[in-house]
Formats: structure tokens, C-alpha cells, sequence
């Protein structure tokens, strides 16, 4: 199975940042275009007081920081240049993470999809929405939040598809950080399914499409998840994409780029699966040529002889 | 407002090193000089039995190891040549770290320092002192200390400045080996205020600069502490100087280098509060284009064209 | 003293995998003889269900994944080609992490012997085994799973050598997902005599070489238990190794490469207590001048450099 799309991961939550300029971001697109990628996902248009573009809105309600450079333009006008979609990322405040409650996502996004598609909507390549709430089964008001922001995404840019990519809650799903790898209490498969076949059944006709996050489960529970996730996404019309996270959950160091042997096995698990797409977080750090991370690039000779192969 | 200063991480007590020689150093002063810095501050001359020149009195008193390279002899020499004044960082003998007593550190220094000033005070590039206790507010015994240890570092070399960098008791004041990243019993400014005050009044005349470490409050306090710590060193007739972090806090992996705009915001509120010089932990890490961290030489090119900007 | 031998870190535990293909690690075998290496040792043949070679047994038994490349083919070929003698490393099951119970490694090494040696056992560079249990003192087990898999290792390879290494239960002895670097009960000098001389006697004839882990104890801990290690190796009649570490266990992040001056205490200490060899873990990741971390190339140089002063 083929990644063809990738998260950006600007404003980063816990990835130490690459400090790239305009000139390293074309570069990097031009390389994600070369391995096959159509879509590119900006993972979150701001973060508490940090911000990818100078929203007028965000900077007078939430006090947040006039960034440096404007992300949002700059992206777009690279996804023109090279051919590929962009979703744009809502606007994460923080506040849900402090207090488990999503009033506050509500609020601002509610705003900041009208200024982004009154400032950026007349871009070719501006694609889709990615709702970027990172939920799990447990988030209270996710389903109603969800709907009501992906309704608003569609209705405002003539139904641009909207994207979640929430977490299953398995064993390795613990706090970045957290010292621990794995954890006691995870989800089995049949809980699994009754409580987001509850979500999916709130979403369907707000929300597009649905990545699951593969990276909180062990190797051998993918096929039995996966079948899963892919039954509940037809019944309730849903596209259903595999988010393949291409670093290693299982290494002390948090984080670094995956050994390819997993990232084969979980995209494998995700073709047998019958998924429809395959999008990865990400490119730019963990499977990029360019990246810091030099493993990144031996990660990405290593796809693309595994791409040969087909 | 542009970084003059940095600190040399040897001997590192937490960042892992680069095992650089001769000509890597040579190579990085050059660097360096070519970004404005003209003052390097070796952040310590030892810590426990580890050592930058191979000290007689530490070695027979504390059991250190003979270092393979003389450091303090190559700095100064690197120094001399690249017109750069390099500040000696005293000796940490670890004790106050196990105990919270400072009494070896100053019992060690007393002969470090006239050791020192007597095998390396005929470079014309040995500028000052750096007193290595890295304490905060509750540090007992500290003030004395200061007092007692920048006295005889200023009597003995004719007067060379003295620098202290303590950190502000913050919220993100959590040690380099815990998983949190954050603290809940964080100082107010006003008790910032008080406790830094009666520590500010009894080192006055021993001390010539405080370089407060920026990196333990957050983006939003830095006005307020600023403000502070700018007027009580007016106050008390001391150089108000600020220590730039340039790495990243806010990352469950310790540490790679800052986000540009990040370490922008904190240089900004330094220029807004008038500090009289910013300097930066550190250089050869997190922003040199041959740091082992390929991000940090993003972030030097991020810098440079920041400086093109004044 | 000199290092000649290695480790290669395939299956890895806790160190995030380079991603090298047959090019990188031809390069890096080429490195290793060229700094006087003549001797690679296989970590482990699998680990879990993730495994170097395609073993039947192994994939049938224990739902082992079966691997994109046969990694032990992979090494001994480039070991015939560069003239480096290979050790394999057993199977181990993951079940006595979890369970402190060895008789899921017996079962299945029992085996994992006999398929090796009929696939691979006619490679001129098949020159030894590496019995991949790392155990402490208080491994119950220990020294009956080491003479049985020992014998079984020697005798259906006419006799070739046996190595271990175990690690001290030292201060630095910690779990490398802890965030810990230290803890408090650690063994003496005496307990560690002790306890080693019963399992040393237990498994003599059945073990030819023991490298103890040289990283869980202090500095200026070296000489006395390097002292204990080839006193009890002479009495029992087996060889004396050090694993010289080449990581840094000092440092909040885990792991990098060590600093320099560190690992030249160890390998003094080594060759004051006469020991026979060095090996390392590891070259690729902490040594190599090719290594994803940049720190290992200068430490490449480093230790070259030392290497000219013998």
C-alpha cells in the first residue's frame, strides 16, 4: 500500500522543530512528490498561543504570537507549485488537553474557518479540512464537536471533504511525556466497535474521511482492528485512510524515525484491510532525505525499493 | 536584540557530547565570530572528576581524571586568535547537588581560582568569571558564596567581571532526567521579586552581571520577570544580561534545539525590558551549522537572516 | 587497549534502527576493519516476533514476522568479504522480560541452534555464538540455561566459542525506559564476587568468554570490580572481556554516543586489569562516521587518534 499523503507537522506539540525555511519546504515537497505523495495535511493551524498564519481573530481573542512567517500561504502556494492538495488544520487552543472539555475548540473555529477560507480559499490546491482534534473514545462531546465543525468546513467551502485522525486506545497509547512504552488497560477489539460505531453513526455526513492513528496497537491486533475500522467506515459512508506513523513508539528515545520492516507491516495490514488511502505523520521528520533525522532518509531509500516491488 | 555571548557546554553535565577536537573548535569560534559573538563563557572547569585542564590541586584533592586535552589552554588560545574574551566557569564538585551544601564548592574554588589565574591569566582574551552555581531562589548559602567567590575571582585577576546565570523558579523548572516538563508550585514575580532582591543586595559589588536563564517561565511571563529583573539590577548597580536558551523545553526529548520563534520572542522581550546583553546556552549545539543537531544549523541560518532585519 | 570486536544491534531493544540497507552496512564493515575490528557479534537472531533471518521454526512457533531481508546471510557474506569473524546471537522470546522466566529461551533455542547451523553453518566467518540472555545476579536460571545452550552451541558447531555478557547490578543499572539515571541499591564489590563465582563454576566448559556490560558502575568503580571479573574468569578458565561501552548512560536522552574521555577510562581500566579483549556496543550507531548520530563520527576520530599514541 502506497502512502499518497502526509501530515505537516507545524505547530508542532512534542517533535522538536526542524527550524526550515521557504527554500527547505520546496525542496521537501518536491521530494514528497517524487515518492508518490498528492496530499499534504497541515496537522494543526495554531497551538495555545503559536500560530501558522497571522489571524487577526486568534492574536486579539487568544493573545497568540504574530508568527515569523506566513505557513498557510507559503504551504499553498507549494502545493500549487507542485501539484498536491492541502487540508488545512483547525486551530487547537490547548484547552481541552488542561480541562477535557471542547468549548473552546468550538468557539475559535468557529471564526478561524471563516478567515481561512475568506484569506486562502481562492487557492487551487486548498483541498480539505482536517478537523484536528487528536480524540480517542473517552472525549466527551467529540462527536457533537465534530459534526458541527466538519458541517461548517463543507458548508463554507462548497463541501470540501473533512479528515479526523483520532487514536485507538491500545497499549502503547501513553502521554509523550510519559517514560513508560505500553500501558495496562487497553481497548479490545469489540469495545472498540461499539463505541465508534456510536461516534461514526453522530459524524456521518460532517466528516469525510477517518485515519485511525496505527501506532497505539501491537503489530499482531493491526488485522483484527483494521477489518474493523474499515466495517464501520463503509457502514456509515465514511472513507476510511490509514494514518502510518512512520516513528517508533517503542524506543526510550521519543521520537525517531520507525525501522521500515514496521512501517511495511502496518501498511500491508492496511491493503489486506482494504483501506482506501494511506497518509503518514510524517514526512519532513521522519522520512525525508532532508530531515535531521538521518535515519529519515535511509527510511525513505528503503520505501522506495519497497515501492519497486509492486 | 542580538546574542553576543555563549556558553561552552564543557564540561556538560546533561547534553550529551559532540567529541569534538581541535579543529572542530577552531571552526566553530569562526562561527561564532561570524555571527556577532564576542564573549564565550566555559560554562564549568569541572564537574565531579571530570575536568577541562588538568588541575594538580583537583586531581590530588578530589580524585579527577587528567582530561586527555587541556580545554581551558585550547579556548583561550581559540580566543586569542578569533578576538573573542572568554569567561572561566568555576569548578562543580557535585556535592551541593547531592547535599544542597555549598561548602565545597567554595573550599574547592578558593584554590581554583589562583591556580587558574596563575597558569592561564597571561591570555589577553581572559576576560572574566562565570560563578557555576546554577541556583535559584531557595539555594541556601548562595548569596555568601557569590559574595565570597566573585570577590576573590575580581581581587586576584585586577578586577575582570564576574557573571552569575541563575534560573527563575518557573514552571517549567523540572530536572533534565524527569519525564515532566512542567510544575504546578511555580514563583509569582512578586516573590521573585522579594527573594532576588535580598539575594541582588548582598552580592552587589562581588557580582558584575546576572544572566537570568530564560527558558523556565513562559512566553507570556517574559515582560513581567524582565521588567523585574531589569529594575532591581539598575537598583543595585549590576549588568542586566539574559541567557537566551536556545534550546527547546517545551519536547519530551532533552534537548534538541529551539524553534526559531521561539527563541525571537525571548530576545525581543529582552531588547523591550533594555537588557545590556544577551548571550546563549549554547552555541556549539543548538545553533552552530556542525552541530551534531542538524536543526541547529536551520537555526543559525534563521538567525542570520533575522539579524538582516535591524 | 584496542577494541576489536562488536556489536551489531539487529534486533534492537531500545536504539532506534538506522534503516540501512546491504550498501550502508558493507560501508560500515569496511569501517569497522579499518579501525582494527575482526570481530561482529549478532545481538540477537530475533526478538519477539521480529526476526534476522526467515526462520521456519521460529515463524511457525512463535508468529514471528518474517523479515525483509535475511540480515544474518547479510552479515556473514560481508564478514567473509572483509575477513571479520561473526558470532550469532540466539532467539530471545521477550517471555523472561516479562515473565523472569528462561524456559520459553530454552525451548526455543533448542531449535533456533540446529536451523542456524545446517542455514549458515558453512560460512568460513561463522565463527562463534553469543548467548543473548543479558542477565544479572539475580537471574534465576541463569546458569542452567547458560550451560545447556552453551553445550548445545559447542557441540553441534565442533567447538566454537561461547560468549556472554552480562551486566554489573551497578548504581547505573536502570530500565532504559526509565527516566531515572541512578539508583540507590546497588551491589559491592564483595556480594558481586560472590555471586558471579557460583554461576562462573556453574557454567565453566559450557562458556568460553564473558564481556561484563562496563557502563552500570562508576568511574572510579572500574579497577576494583574489573579486578574481581579477571580474578573469577582465571579461576574458572574463561576468557575476560570488556564490553566497552560506547553510549552514553550519564545523559537524560537514551542513549548517544559517550563522550570520548569516557570510554578511554573504561578501556584503561580494561587493560590495567589484563584483560584478553574489547568489544563494544556499539560501533554502527555510537562509533560510525556514518552513523544517523553525528557525535559517532567524531568519536570515530577520536579514538583513532588514541589509537596512534600506543
Amino acid at each position: 500500500m502506497k502512502i499518497t499523503g502526509t501530515f505537516i507537522d507545524e505547530i508542532s506539540h512534542d517533535i522538536p522543530h526542524q527550524n526550515w525555511g521557504p527554500d527547505e519546504w520546496d525542496r521537501d515537497f518536491g521530494l514528497m512528490k517524487a515518492v508518490g505523495i498528492d496530499t499534504v495535511i497541515m496537522i494543526r493551524s495554531g497551538y495555545r498561543r503559536f500560530l501558522t498564519y497571522p489571524s487577526a481573530y486568534l492574536q486579539k481573542q487568544f493573545g497568540c504570537y504574530r508568527p515569523p512567517v506566513d505557513l498557510v500561504e507559503l504551504f499553498l502556494q507549494l502545493a500549487d507549485k507542485h501539484g498536491i492538495k492541502f487540508y488545512f488544520g483547525l486551530y487547537d487552543s490547548g484547552h481541552y488537553w488542561d480541562t477535557g472539555n471542547l468549548s473552546h475548540e468550538l468557539d475559535a473555529n468557529r471564526y478561524v474557518i471563516d478567515e481561512v477560507w475568506q484569506k486562502y480559499g481562492h487557492y487551487a490546491s486548498f483541498g480539505g479540512w482536517y478537523l484536528s482534534m487528536e480524540i480517542s473514545r473517552r472525549t466527551k462531546g467529540a462527536t457533537e464537536a465534530f459534526r458541527m465543525l466538519g458541517s461548517q468546513c463543507k458548508q463554507v467551502s462548497g463541501g470540501l471533504p473533512a479528515l479526523i485522525s483520532p487514536w485507538i486506545d491500545g497499549k502503547k497509547a501513553v502521554m509523550a511525556a510519559s517514560p513508560q512504552l505500553t500501558k495496562e488497560d487497553a481497548i479490545s477489539v469489540l469495545e472498540h466497535e461499539k463505541e465508534w460505531s456510536e461516534i461514526f453513526e453522530g459524524i456521518q455526513g460532517a466528516v469525510d474521511a477517518v485515519a485511525f492513528q496505527d501506532g497505539h496497537i501491537d503489530y499482531d491486533q493491526l488485522d483484527d482492528f483494521f477489518a474493523v475500522n474499515k466495517k464501520m467506515a463503509d457502514q456509515f459512508g465514511l472513507q476510511c485512510w490509514t494514518n502510518a506513523e512512520s516513528f517508533d513508539r517503542d524506543m526510550p528515545i521519543k521520537f525517531f524515525p520507525i525501522k521500515f520492516e514496521k512501517l511495511r507491516l502496518k501498511l500491508e495490514a492496511a491493503r489486506r484491510a482494504g483501506y482506501d488511502k494511506a497518509i503518514t505523520f510524517e514526512f519532513s521528520h521522519f522520512m525525508s532525505p532532508q530531515s535531521a533525522y538521518l535515519q529519515a532518509g535511509h527510511l525513505y531509500n528503503r520505501y522506495q525499493e519497497y515501492l519497486k516491488t509492486f
